[in-house]
């Protein structure tokens, strides 16, 4: 079962930049950073609602968001959507045909589990699917 | 006052094909499709936990989805966020230097005033400001 969406997910050149930009927006501060290596990049979190908007930067030139920014510029890179049980919608889609850009699940930023539909797969869209690591 | 992610806007080729994709992505069908003449384009709504989902296909060569499209391909659009009053963000957001594709409040989809800030005010993302007209 698909719960909600937990996070959009935007690439940025500059962390500093868009947090006084967005700041400015949201009328609030973003309320946290995190750096994930594994991915090679610097988050900064902020919330509408119950959504967290995720803003991305590259740490290594091997990121993709360097990669994304260098092909597309800055702007909105994935949504990512909370699951129930990511292992069986994993099971389920690639069932149904869906590609992923790795066939399994991975450690992401903000303890979760996390797995990407392709875009090829999704009408140009990077679909996250995640899960809340429980503790 | 942003109150939350209203919907996020993705520009497609073919409603008819996104629908069938993510029928079987979310295990569940659209819940409504509208035509906004306005702005050229057809849409078809998800919904996932509060979040919809709005896919969007050109119905003209002069809507912006067609633009879009012919320079980027198909994916995320934009972002629309519910705030609380429409018409004193656009104000406020102006002042603090923000440019908006448009001026003014304007009628959008699924009965909502809207207004747009161009990507360039925001790290390239279109962000929409969205407010529920009364009747």
């Amino acid at each position: 079962m698909w719960k909600n969406v937990e996070h959009i997910g935007i690439a940025v050149r500059d962390l500093s930049h868009v947090n006084e930009v967005y700041s400015k927006l949201f009328g609030e501060p973003p309320y946290k950073s995190e750096a994930v290596e594994l991915e090679q990049v610097d988050t900064s979190f902020f919330k509408v609602g119950n959504t967290k908007i995720e803003f991305l930067s590259a740490t290594g030139p091997e990121s993709a968001i360097a990669k994304f920014i260098e092909k597309r510029g800055e702007g909105i890179h994935h949504i990512a959507f909370e699951v129930e049980d990511i292992h069986n919608e994993l099971e389920r889609l690639q069932a149904e045909g869906f590609q992923f850009t790795r066939p399994e699940v991975s450690k992401g930023a903000d303890n979760k589990l996390v797995c990407f539909i392709h875009p090829k797969s999704a009408n140009g869209v990077l679909v996250e699917l995640c899960q809340e690591i429980e503790n």
